[in-house]
């Protein structure tokens, strides 16, 4: 059968980490592995008092087909936490709703890639971006990702040797290094991109969980040209609505439109309104603090076992806000090969390999640590040490 | 901006029907453009008792990320439902959930589309087909429809001729034509298709809607080679959840599942767990009587006007069920023409053309009868007939 496929089945492939989730559903197993977010944070009681009141007040309407674009008064409301957090202006007509940002990863590959087409990546960089875009057969390029974010040299090259459509990054706690783009770098990325030929998508679900340091505002906050914003409520209200949105000028949006018809007509409606009235019965702000504690908690608790743990030779990220740790091993230990004896162990993460389109980051992995509490926290950083100490020996 | 664009969105249109709809939110305009539910069918106390359970049992889960997949007990009620019906079985293993059935054949693209691959369409057909498959750029071919289905000698000839990657019909009351397959055109297509290169996918969102005459098994029941089926919740429950499915080869399934990774990680799942809820709680057949009985009014309305007025140069068919007539008009009337016209007598339809991938078709239009009540449609097709008498006395 499979002569029958398109000839991008053979190269977009499953991911991974949702492999592994089928792996650690084990209930002695402690998983870094998931990018889950604290599911005792979500807003249980409030989502199921604004979804009674949706289907008394507009059941009718949230049940019959809508349009594209989204719910009118959601795209507003994400356009004035722009104008709120960052003080730039967005138009509602610049927002798309989307089934999280993955489905605006999608689109765009939809509106701008033909097959061959130029793509810039981090090293390492999102899988979900890689898995996306690659439906459309581009050609990855990618630059290093350095501990306050991207080589702006090696960005500056590229976009001057080759015809990049598209550089992707993720700012605020990237998934999986949990590295933040400094601002500086974020006025460089800026200037190169204003006038260029590349256009720029910052992806950004992770920046409102920052629990410690300072906010640093969007790169859009730098530069209004060929800039692309993604963002999503996965990490701030709920995974499972799967809602998100892309920002973009309006020709780009016009486009991407076209594009959602085609591909589901428009996204989920009833929950639509169900966040927004959520959003308009309760402070999301409010609600994000009470994620961040969480989050300050579990991470500073996965450092602290780190800190305590590791040997020197192995080195891993402290990131000040999202879900993830980035750890790198010395160079000879395979995160593969510990992928395998920490399972023996119960303990599983995602090896870093899988982040790179271009080969290396073999000595690498992610930890979430979003979903585990301290005790297992602790617990499993030492199963998992105790097993790079064991390879270390070997080698 | 344009070069930046990716090739394919030359080629992708904006859906007219979408763009009909804004021009018709006028409140005397009278519309039979669109293909909206009847709303007052929506069982919105149910989905509303069905939402506080959900919210109030399992709501911590509902709103985490979930399996792409989809919710298993729903996939298993799909699966049983095709036994139900037809008397075929069907292993949830082989059920997607998607975001409506357009979604699927948006996943059907990336999974079998190549560039300038061969795909087969009745002339006419449903819109969102074309345009979800014009994304990944195949080379169309088509088939006549007569009053009975697919032209069989047509189709025969057609895949011996050329490698066509996929047929795609709408055996039931099709979109636009409301015109039903016949059982043995059904035994022949699977006949045909069954050892063949060919993937033949039935589309079913109306087949459930049957207001006359006697039901007609799925193609699926005279072969389970070389088939794929495609249905959604839109019609029998509700369009605003965004729920539908491909049941299909194991194999297949496993590309699509890939491809859903990539294109949004997994279906709303809250939304799943409701509709699920609503289907526990309640009879989806007792339900569906209830849809039929409207559109049996609404549609035989529309035939009973059409009957009184037209003239008999004028032909429309009529449908058992669903949701659609469609009219044909003397050759050198242009429904382009009437279109506008007709906008001036405030009622509004989709002109034919729409529904053609190879031109031809522009003296046919689409008539929705299943959101209008009888007296809105007596008046509606008497300013139409009027437009289309003064068209005939212009010609």
């Amino acid at each position: 059968m499979n002569q029958m496929f398109a000839k991008r089945t053979a190269t977009v492939h499953r991911s991974f980490i949702r492999e592994i989730l089928k792996v650690t559903s084990n209930p002695d197993m402690i998983s870094f592995a998931g990018g889950l977010p604290n599911p005792r944070c979500f807003p249980v009681n409030e989502v199921a008092a604004a979804a009674a009141k949706v289907m008394s007040t507009s059941g009718v309407e949230a049940l019959q087909y809508s349009t594209t674009e989204g719910y009118p008064p959601l795209r507003e409301y994400i356009a004035d936490r722009y104008q709120k957090r960052f003080g730039f202006k967005v138009d509602p007509e610049n927002i798309l709703i989307t089934n999280g940002s993955q489905q605006g990863l999608d689109l765009l590959g939809k509106v701008f890639i033909d097959e061959g087409d130029r793509i810039l990546l981090e090293r390492p960089a999102y899988l979900g971006a890689i898995q996306a875009f690659s439906i459309y057969e581009p050609s990855f390029r990618t630059i290093p990702l350095e501990e306050d974010g991207p080589d702006i040299a090696a960005f500056q090259k590229s976009i001057a040797d080759e015809r990049i459509k598209l550089f992707y990054l993720v700012a605020n706690f990237q998934n999986p290094s949990g590295i933040t783009c400094s601002k500086q770098k974020r006025i460089e990325l800026a200037k190169t991109i204003t006038d260029s030929y590349t256009f720029l998508i910052e992806d950004d679900p992770y920046g409102e969980l920052r629990y410690a340091g300072e906010d640093i505002p969007s790169i859009r906050k730098f530069t209004d040209q060929q800039i692309i914003l993604l963002g999503t409520f996965s990490k701030i209200v709920s995974p499972g609505m799967r809602l998100g949105w892309v920002c973009a000028p309006r020709e780009v949006i016009e486009k991407l439109i076209t594009m959602k018809q085609g591909s589901d007509l428009h996204s989920n409606y009833i929950t639509q309104r169900i966040l927004f009235q959520f959003l308009q019965d309760n402070s999301l702000d409010q609600h994000i603090e009470k994620i961040k504690a969480a989050y300050k908690t579990q991470g500073e608790a996965m450092v602290r076992a780190l800190e305590e743990y590791c040997p020197t030779e192995v080195k891993f990220t402290r990131p000040e806000g999202g879900m993830f740790i980035w750890m790198t091993l010395p160079e000879k230990i395979s995160s593969l090969t510990l992928f395998d004896l920490a399972l023996k162990e119960n303990v599983a993460f995602v090896p870093g390999n899988a982040f790179y389109v271009d080969g290396g980051g073999s000595n690498t992995l992610r930890l979430n640590y979003s979903n585990s509490d301290e005790i297992k926290i602790e617990e499993g950083i030492k199963r998992l040490v105790k097993t790079i100490k064991e390879l270390m020996v070997r080698e």
